[in-house]
């Protein structure tokens, strides 16, 4: 058991703090001869990369990723290939301002784990959060990228993860106008064109209030086949909820049809059947691709919900660490919607349970 | 890794089949010296037994549990106790009608884990659904009355583990009505006696006309100390949606303002703080409790989406086993909502996952 | 993490007490569509039970196994056949005479794990032993039966495990006589006819001395293929260690040249190749199958040693749980040698430890 | 699961090649507020450290530890104290000489693993021996050395972990001129002064012959409390055996009388008890310290045999990747007795499951 690991075959143990010299991780159980380079990595992290627009922190932090063990090449090879051994990578922490948290050393931020860690560890590194910031998400986009590659290498054509930003506030998208092409065309990764300028304005405002907002992610990974996952509590969907609640701020976690299948009827919710080539083709997907643990063959769809960013800079009732009672005005360089930079940890984390479900279906069945 | 076993130092691991000779577990890692009786364990199992009502399935069992190891009692101990050792626990099935499910051995039903079982194991044990069956439940809700001891033993004034249903299909419960003390005092868990008469006439009807519904369910832990709960990927809330999210037929789980969170800007979010006997008071918990995924000392709170049974007397589309299209009829005795019994089995979880965080935070952190 | 549980993807959840109503485990990761029954583990039972000849305990159990989970038949599956779900295996205790040991509850036994246990837990089931009792060996054994069977079905031609003792006391058998087909015909599981007539007299006198003496067990696995195992901590050699050093009594275990190899030269030691048939061809097996915690492809060898029996009828000092000095003689029924029905118990840990490490095997690397 | 890590609770992940970049380990779950330096560390990684005597590998490594995430310091704090997250430890490669490892790139050298990796993996670094090289050790000596931090916190005075070589080749120390003090006045950690000198001729005729040889290793650890470890397979013994036979070039381990209780009465190795300060006082220590897989507060002892350095100068019958007969002579600079920079790696394996140990009973009993 370690608390800063995830996935059983497919392993990712993640070290750093938001100010200490560097963050990363360590990749245990790849499978050897798979293509990886330092690039293969880094095209991911500049999707959650900091400071991309005026939505996000405007810490400048490259995010450049070093791959220092696990990985070989020499004429043989034909590029460099993973080794089957453990995989270490290294992200420097480069534009870390220390001195913007001198107020929180005493004072516990309402809405951040300043006061759980102090009742836990009696001691915290308090610069930029330590090891509760979302910085850490950055070394699961980079464990993610290698996923993917895990993946393509084990499904024919692929497996497709792809996220996008459904809502923001109580602003939600138009479904029907769902466009994945638009993801990439906007700062919010939102597949609705109109919304995402609607979003625009919307943001503008809260940002220059100095509030800040939730939004809810969906991720869907398509071309999984049937049969990975397993009962009963190392089930695919429990193991992407388990994922999806361990991303900084996340609050809710669906499946399919999720909260709204508590409304729906049997008839409306179990999705019928018809053959087609020799396999089912089902009429619905309530379930999200995921039955009694199990891929179905359908795309898996998750959503989850992410809080609006505790840091604001309106001041806000606290106490110290002496239990005196405070105000707090959180300063430093914050996400007015930390959802936005989620919709690529989301993605990443969906790459990791997949490659970990698709090694440990492999073991049970073989291929 | 154990694909049928949950909690890392409070260990559960089950096994055995709706039509079976028996269900069972074996709880490792409990601490010792804790007084354990069959009658314990047997007062939460009534809770979740079927046959209680019209409203749940008719099946007839006992659900009679036997300790078959880890409990020893001389004149020394004072009754009888827990030696530490592996507390092995078995659940006779007496009640199986096979013969209901000839029918199914050759189809797929839909909302099942029929074909995803296929899919994976290319066999399967089809009596009652098997393995997937909600009746492994019901070893949940034993395990979970041994983690209820851990607690109390572990907390002074103990930890109070309570759930009730606050939703079925469309209908709502009144918040504002709620009152522990009803839950008991209808078939449905449900804290506000006015709506419980609502439910028992539109569940009627949804069960006379052979289809089904869904629910949510709303479980608090109180008087959990704040600390339990890890960084980063054992968090506390993490482990609780893997474990809300592994119960039969849950489409979705959230901690505390829970999706709802996605609509809040950052100052109604964060929970605000004052000062009381040494300790923060928080004005809200819209934490849910836990904050970095450690807890804070306020009320755990988890809701947990349940799709409608699958099992409906109405046709439905599917396929066979060779891939012919065909109709189904799920006969055999079903719950008309599934959510009910789901109850106990989440204040279950609730407690395995308490105890267990109780237990990994004593190793790291002594007492 | 399971104090109780070995095994990683082929996983062996173990409970009971010597003197309880019964012991058993949960055999949780087997691959599906393995035809399995009773009889086939019964089979190995029978090799460890007790009471099959005057040199091991007089204590009379069946040691009758039945399966209660994961294994179906219909007409479909062609007899038996595992569903790739939970095995739970119960084996009930018949025979305890529980009386025999009153006079243990206050003293703790020389050599036995009382006092261990008492300084742990403050509580013991001390009627035979309790958990600490090598009775929960037959758990082993008949989880190994299911190990052998994965073997079976995973390598062409089976795997071949086989155990001998190889010393007992001081008497070693002479190598060279050795001749696999005399195991079965002596009550002493020795590969050389002589050895074992020399031995019945020597246990005998042993045995009426009421005192005890060690051994030493030897165990091979034929046919594992080369690429077994791991880097570096779960090395296959390093998990054997540790399944052999977790059988009650062992003091010792060692891999091909093992202590000895502390004296050999480098030339001696490292095993030189040749090819054959596009494989290496080993001209020596110092290594005992296994480099870098890999298998070769040679055969693996391991052995171990088993201290004398700690119950023996002569009086020694002791204390007692009042920390009063006194003496004790512990009566009940025991193996004047417990080495020698540790000779299957060695064969079923080194068939579980193979079975783990080819699903893990089939994990990373596919078939 | 993580092949490259170990340890349950205090738990280490490892990560590099001989020849890349850096080599490096993560340790999860130690707990917060013990002053941690990189001095702290470093003491003990000079112990092991290439190049320190002739009888060494003559590899220079500075083997300079950087701590990189998990500890902080403010005026709070009065020095740099652990926080309770994941200590990042790095520990760059600056002096190896990938060119003379040509020759090996195609052929397997003889009891190496490179055969092993390459039937598992089909790729391998083979420069210094890649992953499988004994560098790794490094990592394990600098985990060893936060392990011996957590014990000196748990345990009122400590516990003292040492170790002593004492056997090379066929040479023996004599046990009555045990005395640790001459350990780290010669350069075999030989707690035997005239042993010492013996070996010295002795070893210097071994290394001019270009050859090698093994050796065995004792460790002591002491003021371990009664009660750490845990029945079954958790067992403290079982976990040392794997812990050290997972060591590089480790064939045979065993704890107290070890192989020698096969040759004693159940008389001579019952370890006889007597009250002593309301403790039992043991007669004798064949146990090693433990019982049933816990400690009884006696001193744990464990040996361990090393086999001689696989890589020698004169040629050896090996084939090539292609399976084409050849020879091999391993250049390169290596250690003649790889055994003697076991002792400290085999310290640091004791104090890491000693340090897991200690939390895991810490868990379940509480302090």
């Amino acid at each position: 058991m370690s608390h800063n690991s995830y996935g059983h075959l497919f392993r990712v143990t993640s070290w750093g703090e938001s100010h200490g010299p560097a963050i990363g991780c360590v990749v245990d159980g790849c499978p050897p001869g798979i293509v990886l380079t330092e690039a293969d990595i880094q095209t991911w992290l500049e999707k959650r990369k900091p400071g991309t627009s005026r939505f996000v922190t405007q810490r400048k932090e490259p995010d450049t990723v070093r791959i220092l063990s696990g990985v070989f090449e020499d004429e043989r090879t034909g590029g460099p290939r993973t080794t089957g051994t453990p995989i270490s990578l290294v992200i420097d922490n480069v534009d870390a301002r220390s001195k913007d948290y001198t107020d929180i050393r005493d004072k516990f931020r309402p809405g951040h784990a300043d006061y759980a860690y102090w009742a836990k560890y009696g001691i915290r590194d308090y610069r930029g959060g330590g090891r509760q910031s979302a910085r850490e998400t950055a070394v699961r986009v980079a464990a993610g990228a290698i996923a993917r590659k895990v993946l393509d290498a084990a499904v024919k054509g692929g497996v497709m993860i792809r996220g996008a930003l459904i809502q923001i506030g109580k602003e939600k998208i138009d479904r029907k106008a769902w466009n994945w092409d638009e993801c990439a065309k906007n700062p919010f990764w939102c597949p609705d064109a109109k919304t995402a300028e609607r979003w625009e304005t919307y943001l503008d405002e809260v940002r220059k209030r100095g509030s800040s907002v939730g939004a809810v992610i969906e991720v869907v990974a398509e071309n999984v086949p049937a049969g990975w996952g397993a009962p009963l509590y190392g089930k695919l969907d429990a193991e992407l909820a388990a994922a999806m609640m361990s991303i900084n701020a996340v609050k809710g976690v669906e499946i399919g049809a999720g909260f709204g299948a508590a409304e729906l009827s049997g008839e409306e919710n179990a999705d019928e059947m018809r053959a087609k080539r020799g396999k089912p083709h089902f009429l619905s997907n309530q379930a999200g691709g995921i039955l009694g643990g199990i891929s179905t063959g359908q795309p898996v769809v998750v959503r989850f919900a992410v809080k609006p960013t505790s840091s604001i800079l309106n001041p806000r009732k606290t106490v110290t660490v002496d239990m005196q009672e405070t105000e707090i005005m959180t300063k430093g360089r914050h996400d007015p919607c930390v959802g936005i930079r989620a919709v690529p940890v989301g993605e990443a984390m969906m790459a990791c349970v997949l490659a970990d479900h698709y090694l440990r279906h492999r073991a049970q069945m073989g291929e």
